[in-house]
């Protein structure tokens, strides 16, 4: 950093947003981006999101564990997954970059390539941030979004009823896997390596999918960054509801199931970072879901259902239908918190 | 930290938040607060604005100089004071705050109290973050504002013109005189020490008044955040234009004048951190602002004049018109640096 200095690094950082595609309503809406005291926008009509997320060198990364591409398509990603778990488009980012003095300038360079290439596939617009000095690489992104038009409907963790059926999209655990892997030095065939590095580094959020969710009448969900038992005992407890899930139909992961053996299936319960949806809805309602969303490759599977019952507590169910207690007692991904966006 | 985890400090969190005062236009239009993975609210129309500031422990703050009660308090003013320096009304904050694991849960309460009464002076709602764990304290806050209405106007860096006045509101290098009283262990009367130590650790942002710059016609403006010289040339580079400070009209904090001796100019001139509003406009635009701002408290001081010149640089006069360069090159509040937002 000290080689060109923090003004020369906004430069760098402003040249690069300049340089990429301005494509879609942010960019269009957009007054003020990068270079003033705030970015400034045409407001949309509709019901405004926000949400901020912290990413923090050796408490939730390891940089010799993630590459700057990956810190950088994550630190974003991670954000995106929070307004699609509100039904939500993602619409501006903001970027609080604080770094060590010794950060080389092409690490930072490749944090935003990473970063933007994610940013542009949801049309995106990075608008603002700031950029300082701290002992470890601490990086903290805001996302704004839009529910677009005034009946713009969202999901909600409180908005799960007695009765719905408990669904998740795409298949859990592989994020687990990758940590682990990467942790303990594992050693996995080309493609098994990739896709658990892939899904613990370079998570897709599910944006598009949560859109469909709700235009199919969706209401209660969430994204799964602490674990499905974790994330679903969220819904429990803002809905006062309990739940229960059928561990033998959660969609382990492929990558997991061929290389963690039995140990697979409860990494897949309490991994975490996943970034899935966790949903709930009447029976039909998730049918339709499932229909529309399988019509475009993104499986659905229904793990188990909501009950009114006289704690928020989630069950455990095994094939049999009995209950039983996981070896693993949930997914600390060093620490982190989050409370409300 | 530890002692209660992360959950239990969300919801001590969330109470504080809860048990507050709950006025304002924010408030009314919040639609999910703490507690869900985004916060939602009902879009206001005209303009959004957004920004976001880290405070990192040892970069931008010492523990043993500042109260967690001023952190709080500091961490949400310098963003009040980007949106004002835009010309606009914030609306919803929210806090990413990383910890060390021995924090005690007592300091965050005293930092979110310090927070909330700032928040709640402006009518501002905080409605969301997160807490993670950090090897220092590490704040950052994003703030979210507006400018009212569909006719909505804006102060611009880049909206200045020749011969436009420069004017400053309040007075300068009243935080400078602060940060050395503490880092020098400097012994004031007692007057001047409070008179300093707030101007380092609790500044007042300028949201009214900046609001009342717009409606005056002002169109040109930011905030005092890295010093008079600095600031001006950010304007200077955002106007694509130079400009001149007539060094002897500097507003001098009568605090800093009273206990700093011939020291005191050079530190109005150059120290950070005042959140004083810097603006430029036509000289009776600037008189009819000063007049109204003067009715409210606030003094209002033209200190130089926007030139057109080949470069964009900021020209310092003494008070018989000849140009010097300052003894102090410039404020380093330890290296952090804004870009944009």
């Amino acid at each position: 950093v000290s080689e060109v200095g923090e003004f020369g690094l906004i430069d760098v950082v402003a040249g690069m947003v300049a340089a990429g595609e301005k494509k879609g309503e942010a960019w269009d809406r957009l007054i003020v981006g990068i270079g003033d005291d705030a970015a400034a926008w045409h407001s949309e009509p509709g019901i405004q999101l926000a949400t901020i997320d912290a990413l923090v060198q050796d408490v939730h990364f390891r940089l010799g564990m993630i590459s700057w591409e990956e810190l950088g398509w994550k630190s974003l990603a991670v954000n995106l997954s929070d307004i699609a778990a509100m039904g939500g488009l993602p619409r501006y980012a903001l970027v609080s970059l604080a770094l060590p003095q010794n950060t080389d300038v092409r690490d930072i360079v490749l944090f935003y390539q990473g970063m933007l290439t994610l940013a542009r596939q949801f049309e995106v617009a990075v608008v603002g941030g700031n950029i300082s000095l701290a002992p470890v690489v601490t990086v903290n992104v805001a996302v704004l979004g839009s529910t677009k038009g005034p009946g713009g409907r969202l999901l909600k963790r409180a908005a799960a009823r007695p009765g719905d059926k408990v669904a998740v999209t795409g298949s859990l655990g592989g994020a687990a896997g990758g940590l682990e892997m990467l942790e303990r030095g594992l050693e996995f065939d080309t493609e098994s390596t990739a896709a658990l590095r892939r899904a613990f580094l370079r998570p897709f959020p599910r944006v598009k999918e949560a859109r469909i969710l709700v235009t199919k009448g969706v209401k209660a969900g969430i994204d799964i960054s602490d674990g499905l038992v974790s994330d679903l005992s969220h819904i429990c407890e803002a809905s006062r509801l309990g739940a229960t899930i059928q561990t033998d139909l959660i969609p382990v992961a492929q990558s997991l199931n061929a290389n963690f053996g039995p140990k697979a299936a409860d990494m897949a319960l309490s991994g975490g970072e996943d970034y899935e949806l966790l949903f709930t809805a009447p029976a039909h309602v998730v049918e339709a879901a499932a229909t529309a969303l399988e019509g475009r490759g993104c499986g659905v599977t229904v793990v188990g259902e909501m009950t009114l019952t006289g704690d928020t507590a989630v069950t455990l169910l095994d094939e049999n239908g009995q209950e039983f207690t996981p070896a693993t007692s949930g997914w600390d991904h060093f620490g982190a918190e989050k409370h409300g966006a």
